[in-house]
């Protein structure tokens, strides 16, 4: 462990990596280093750019790479986090089997740990963000999809197949009746809450509303045009529609907390993302695991919005370096 | 630690309590003791009942006091579990705020460490019953209720209020439709799946079933002499409406594996208790969890029966007190 104790946490997106110089304490030293991912280059490519990521990082703090104590790597499942490795995720097509952690370890001679970005995230909200009081910790991430992390007494529920916190696949209701999430499943709790299926759910509750709505604006509009932000929007604004479908957001949600409730009962359940922002929507949210949630947990559970934002993942990453070097992970 | 590390665990149910030693490989040294719990003589005569179990368990193995490194007791909900304090359970009516911990320990200058009951069940079966060489596994216990205890690396999910692992709560169907809870809420599995529930729902199947059944003979019979059992056995012996109930059964249980696996995504799912006995039902439940499991854990994930029965309450509470006394717990 270098004297000065410097982790560095990298976050890889399909879209977009992000990485920063983390001191002992969870500060970033700098803006986050942020590149292009372009998974379509290949996986070569791609692990190029992630060790460019960290040299600029590095470079960005002001930093030589002797003064890194260790690095951390959150990637998008599918994964093996225990062997280091990037399965064939979706988002990074086409990769295939990327030996991130050994990669990186080889190329900078650091401890080099390697994790799931939502794990990541969640560990960066656990360390520095909405649940550094907390002992324990469940996040649920909402964007695209519903994403998720938990975290108990600082170790972090990987999972045997590193599936550990798979929030947006908790099922909410059956799977004869419920609705069809991108996963070809039913019911999955993904399929509610997600901002595309918030939009999706609002298109469907305007078929058959009779009073007016500034939604209707969007009916025949693209998925471009038409997002979750409306909905929330037009809801911050009295628009009855829009406030039932946000009414419905939060209720999923807090299905889904209630069951995270009834397996781990965490201190704090968090939620992230886009659509994390309006207190009245957490106060909702809040609402609905009170009444639906197990009496006795459910009492004192916290209910919080993360604070971190899209720097979580890097935050959370370092903080993950930072864990093994401390010999607990 | 004596040097023959020997722990006694105790195991307090509602109506008795068991006991006995334990060697540092999960082996009871004896046959364990057994005592009436009698709640209703109060909370004073149940501690010292606790402490005369535990004398009666040394005894029994032919050792003494000295023998023993630690004591583990377990008890059923509610509870504070690192206060060491029995709260209110509605099955040990009516003590309140009982120091279970703290009373052991000051009786037999021992350490003492407390646990729920399901907790200490599962721990058994992980450290040396049916998940005695998995990394994680999550116990489903199957009786008048539905009980669960989740085991991580060797670390019990306690939960922050004490109610980690409570899988009877979990919802498998949506609040505003599912079946009626004791607990109050709609929708939690064991209103499916316990016992007391597997008769409700066969009485209410018959009331719609057109074919022949041997069910119908316990139409009008009481709680006592119409049991889950029987519908397990008419259902072995090829009545079709009975098949039906139990293939309900695995499906409902099956949806709570699922529930499980999005969360914590374990290498074992253990069910134990009274219900889970014939592999045919296993082989069911394991199906459903194939069919309407996440895909990439589930593909993998172990589904198989407890094997240590009634004594994984003691046996787990020895292993507990012997993974304090190893400075784990």
């Amino acid at each position: 462990m270098g004297e000065r104790a410097i982790y560095v946490g990298l976050d890889v997106g399909g879209t977009t990596m992000k990485a920063a110089a983390v001191d002992p304490a969870g500060k970033p030293l700098s803006a986050p280093a942020v590149m292009d991912t372009n998974p379509e280059r290949g996986q070569a490519a791609g692990l190029e750019t992630m060790c460019e990521a960290i040299r600029r990082a590095v470079a960005a703090a002001k930093l030589t790479m002797t003064d890194v104590a260790a690095i951390g790597v959150a990637t998008p499942g599918l994964m093996d986090i225990r062997a280091g490795l990037i399965l064939d995720p979706p988002n990074l097509k086409p990769w295939k089997n990327v030996p991130v952690r050994d990669h990186i370890k080889a190329a900078f001679g650091k401890p080099t740990v390697f994790q799931n970005d939502a794990n990541a995230a969640a560990y960066g909200e656990f360390w520095v963000g909405s649940g550094k009081d907390a002992r324990s910790m469940v996040l649920f991430t909402l964007g695209t999809g519903v994403g998720g992390g938990i975290i108990l007494d600082d170790v972090i529920v990987e999972g045997e197949h590193s599936h550990g916190g798979e929030l947006g696949h908790l099922r909410i209701d059956m799977p004869d009746r419920g609705r069809l999430c991108g996963c070809g499943a039913r019911g999955c709790l993904e399929a509610y809450a997600s901002a595309t299926n918030v939009v999706r759910r609002a298109r469907e509750d305007m078929a058959s509303w009779r009073g007016p709505t500034k939604l209707k604006q969007f009916f025949t509009a693209n998925d471009d045009e038409f997002t979750a932000k409306d909905v929330f929007a037009l809801a911050a604004a009295g628009d009855e529609l829009a406030m039932k479908v946000v009414d419905d957001t939060a209720y999923y949600l807090a299905l889904g907390a209630c069951a995270v409730i009834a397996v781990v009962d965490p201190e704090m359940i968090v939620f992230g993302g886009g659509m994390a922002v309006e207190e009245w929507f957490r106060a909702k949210i809040e609402t609905y695991v009170r009444r639906f949630g197990l009496p006795f947990p459910t009492k004192t559970v916290k209910v919080t919005f993360a604070t971190l934002g899209s720097d979580a993942g890097f935050i959370g990453a370092a903080g993950c370096a930072r864990l093994a070097a401390m010999g607990k992970a």
